[in-house]
């Protein structure tokens, strides 16, 4: 029974309200909105499971273009992997050996797309975290953090960012990571986010954590190999995977924000006053 | 290279300084404190793999106190397991079925142990999060947050709470869980949390995620038995493990904070001039 319980309060922490109960903060059919195909990657590993990640074309474009390319050209098909798994910080993916020839007209040196102008929020958080003066959301399912009129994806738990080297490098794209744990706010701004793992990151978060410095894997048998990566747009259409953000520009979606800032029901007898933006992810589904 | 220069590069956001190096932040030797034995507790599970956690005996007495009962009665040793993992939230372990007698003296229903009196802190974060007024560290390795006088232990990653039914049950400490994701602080204060894991968390935090509502597995094959849970000072001295908590009380650990809130080097461009304090846990080691 306790268990029982203590399940059902905290599915009030992970999950959106019943659709049968009418709350303030209940979507509307219409609120929730198909992500494009050309968002969505599919990385499928060589056990069978896939995790898909959203791009985030907006705010990264020009890694975002290299992403396409390299997926078009079924660069990540062959001689890739998950080749790095550190404990409460990422799962990292693409080439361990870094040798293989990227895709025709990949940038190699892309522009530093850490950050943008802004805002684009159409909603936001009541109060500001250690990290920046305000957080909130895109009117299609994106968080974002900023200062002033400049504003940036935050590191949070499933979101993207692409490996890079040493300031000034950026990274191509071709090796990217995860967060899988608690969210590492410090890169922000010092890194690329191209996107957010919405689908499968369990996949990457069970897998064994490498024993290597950081996370890496010290044999390449340790390795989840990497088998395809695709667009759901480069799929056939009876194919493609289909998901659905949740529209931030409603009233529906401010009542959401402040009952993840205040807890409510029988479990909860302190609300907090307050959440940071990678304890209130924007809703993310499988279209039903 | 450029995963090593990037592994490099991050070294610094979840590792101490390199002892070679005469920074500010450097700890001396006498900064390393051991953990009393009565605060270890060693839980190893049937694959062989064990987990230990630091018991909060200061925080949640009575608590703690009936986890040490429960480990000198070995309660933990038969009929338990890892039962729960639920992705970017928790891992959870004790008795699935709820039905085992708990051991003689165990207090059932404790009082609520989710904040007490303070503050206890000897060094604090420079700004504030959505969760607290302000957060810290005691001078023995423990976070806290707190408003005003009263404080509290954070539901930080690796973090250790005392599962319950609905309020005002409190949960006994026979059904434990730790954070195994993005830290979910709207729990602050309506938990009692009693330790933190130390050592050993990716053998939680690797397993399988279950697939019934909230993580919990939906066949008992799925789950991880335990084996035993043993205080260290129930153990045969040369079987004892150590570990050590870094001393807050200097200026060492003041420069210490301040690095972790503008992360610096060849790295990072764009220091954040802030930390949560669940991305600033206080440093612990095994004893060298």
């Amino acid at each position: 029974m306790l268990n029982f319980l203590l399940a059902a309060a905290l599915a009030q922490a992970v999950a959106a309200p019943p659709a049968a109960a009418a709350l303030p903060s209940d979507p509307l059919p219409a609120d929730w909105v198909a992500v494009p195909d050309d968002e969505l990657l599919v990385f499928t590993l060589a056990n069978g499971h896939s995790f898909t990640v959203r791009l985030a074309s907006r705010y990264a474009p020009v890694h975002v273009a290299n992403i396409r390319k390299l997926a078009a050209a079924q660069w990540w098909d062959a001689g890739t992997s998950v080749y790095r798994l550190q404990d409460n910080y990422v799962a990292q993916w693409g080439d361990a050996t870094e040798k293989k020839p990227l895709a025709a007209g990949v940038v190699e040196t892309p522009p530093a797309e850490y950050s943008h102008a802004g805002p684009t929020t159409v909603a936001r958080l009541a109060q500001r975290d250690p990290y920046s003066e305000w957080a909130g959301y895109s009117r299609d399912g994106w968080p974002l953090a900023g200062n002033g009129a400049t504003e940036w994806l935050p590191h949070c738990y499933g979101m993207v960012g692409v490996a890079r080297d040493l300031a000034p490098s950026t990274g191509s794209g071709a090796e990217l990571y995860t967060v899988i744990g608690h969210s590492p706010r410090a890169l922000d701004r010092n890194i690329a986010v191209v996107g957010r793992v919405i689908d499968g990151i369990e996949w990457l978060s069970s897998l064994p954590r490498g024993t290597g410095d950081l996370g890496f894997y010290t044999t390449a048998g340790e390795r989840s190999p990497i088998v395809s990566a695709r667009l759901a747009s480069a799929l056939p259409a009876a194919a493609r995977p289909h998901f659905e953000y949740r529209r931030a520009d409603n009233p529906r979606f401010i009542a959401w924000i402040a009952s993840r800032e205040n807890r409510s029901g029988p479990f909860f007898t302190v609300p907090a006053g307050g959440a940071d933006i990678c304890a209130a992810l924007p809703p993310v589904r499988k279209a039903p």
